[in-house]
């Protein structure tokens, strides 16, 4: 993989990544004209123990992209810049122009709770040139690009003094809000380990204390153990399904079979495997219904706060909205008010569904 | 307040609430036919640590209402009964017809993570037998007899031996996944202290052992001394507020200024001036955009599990989903994946936009 460093007129980085090398004369586009002072902060929520962050500036986008205007696709329009530019790169990453976290946050404002500046990076990352393309769509060989752009990011966000987690994750189809169709992914690095992995990470560190093992090792044992009819795929390295205890109705997993703490950790075999895994389940989510099939796609690995993590065991985990065609999962009372997610299925139909789609990755 | 039990020709339970006395003469109808035998099981999700409930047979529903039917208004054509009947009732509440947690739960299927039945209790709560009504347009006696019902509730659910913790909600609106506009609202009994309870009562109960005082008592003093600007009630007993830690933009709070651990626990006074609190957070939801306004209502307060939990303290959150008008507030990866939620405005400037809107309790 070879990468080029940029920066924008208005000061925000930009990372072109091919698997040629790229030539240093390349240019690094912005839409916004005028240098950042990006700032949020964030309040600690007493009742609930976690940080909420506040980004006001976002609200008061100056920038408004007319309609047919992509910024992710490659600026050809000197008048109409967008955030990357013409060449032969495969993989972008930029940081976001409204961020939710930024290196930048400073004076928070006084307020009741406990406040700190919205320290941290919100980064774009822009998966092709092909604006009609998709994750699914993606060559092998492109996707295992990708998991080593991840892996580059979570190696030099998480080195950062004010990153403790970086998070990975993809928002597709307008059901999650995305409203740019051009596929791309977001990075979120915190400054702190956010409330849900710190309690997968409770957990695994409890049963690797007391087995000395990994809690999805023995996990994705057990789902083979029972002869799983819930496994979408089963490489020598990497295995995707969707799980016994499947919180959303399509919910699936995709994870090495060995407990690699992070990406960085990945070979180069498991991160061939990991993207045949992922391609997989990627066409099988769009064959199902013979559409795009929305989803959020989050990556779960080890917190970059100098601790070691050895209990920690990076995966994919995907929540998709829907529960039938055109019936939506509401996340109501139950799951948004006490925590408790309720499913009209069992995970095993679930998996029926996807198994009987069959897919091709040559 | 007057109640009368009654049961369904399909064996569950229907209980009318009203002000003056009931005659017993009231009939039970049901819109199924044949006895139900409901069944649901919860799933242990290691990694999360928390329990995923499946109730299979709710994707079985044998009953489809014609469109114009409305099984929660009082029951007048003999060949199309309701579910509640023609009478003097003010408050209805009944067993749901497809519940997904149930006394009756049996029989788990065996799975490779820790399995029991869905025991508990998932109720229908029928505010009113105007089908055009809403919370917030019933008079305040309506809503003090409510909150009546909602604390009887608790204390019987409550005392049950698989109920460990009673939660009372409204989900409100197409965007939050409902589909009856009658005005009611649910409860669901979990035979478990629901994770979200979990993690406020940790806090609560840490705070309790080292200040001897409530966190939320506390936190509502600190608001109060902030001059807050973010109030929408103050009376004598009840305050309503955006919270300065809120998650939602529009997120509102409600509680007694005293930590009454449940709505058992509220006196007369109290009853009466949470119901004004409420109609007029209500009435401001609906006045500032002229429309009615989507939210999810829940009640947190003491678990049933046997012990006694002075940290408690009973309030009200709303999760509106709008952000601005016609904009959803998406819970996209950082928020359903990191547990981080993002805001793009200050609970201030929301607090301001509500507080502008004048209503009237008369």
């Amino acid at each position: 993989m070879h990468l080029l460093r940029l920066t924008k007129p208005d000061g925000r980085a930009l990372i072109l990544y091919a698997r040629q090398p790229l030539s240093s004369n390349l240019d690094a586009p912005s839409p916004n004209p005028t240098p950042l002072n990006p700032n949020s902060h964030l309040r600690w929520h007493p009742l609930r123990g976690e940080w909420v962050a506040y980004a006001g500036q976002r609200q008061h986008r100056t920038f408004l992209p007319p309609p047919e205007y992509n910024p992710l696709a490659p600026s050809r329009d000197p008048d109409n810049p967008t955030e990357v530019p013409e060449g032969p790169w495969d993989v972008a990453v930029f940081e976001n122009l409204f961020p939710t976290l930024t290196p930048l946050a400073h004076d928070p404002p006084h307020t009741i709770v406990e406040t700190r500046p919205g320290k941290g990076a919100c980064e774009v990352v822009v998966f092709t040139q092909d604006a009609t393309a998709s994750l699914g769509a993606l060559p092998l060989w492109h996707l295992e690009l990708l998991l080593e752009v991840w892996a580059q990011r979570y190696e030099e966000l998480g080195a950062r003094d004010d990153v403790q987690y970086v998070f990975p994750f993809e928002n597709r189809g307008v059901e999650v809000g995305v409203t740019l169709h051009h596929p791309h992914g977001q990075i979120y690095a915190y400054p702190f380990v956010p409330p849900i992995a710190m309690r997968e990470l409770a957990g695994q560190r409890a049963y690797f204390d007391a087995h000395g093992r990994g809690l999805l090792e023995d996990h994705l044992r057990a789902e083979e153990r029972d002869g799983s009819q819930r496994f979408l795929y089963t490489g020598d390295h990497v295995i995707a399904l969707v799980p016994a205890c499947a919180r959303y109705p399509y919910e699936v997993w995709i994870a090495p079979r060995r407990g690699a703490p992070s990406l960085v950790d990945l070979t180069r075999d498991e991160r061939a495997d990991f993207a045949r895994a992922l391609k997989t389940v990627l066409l099988k989510y769009d064959g199902l219904w013979r559409r795009p099939f929305p989803y959020i796609m989050v990556f779960h690995q080890a917190p970059t706060d100098g601790q070691a993590h050895p209990e920690a065991h990076v995966h994919i985990e995907f929540y998709p909205p829907y529960r039938m065609p055109n019936r939506l999962k509401f996340l109501a009372g139950s799951e948004t008010g006490a925590g408790v997610f309720t499913a009209d299925t069992v995970p095993d139909d679930k998996a029926a569904e996807l198994r009987a789609v069959e897919v091709s990755l040559a």
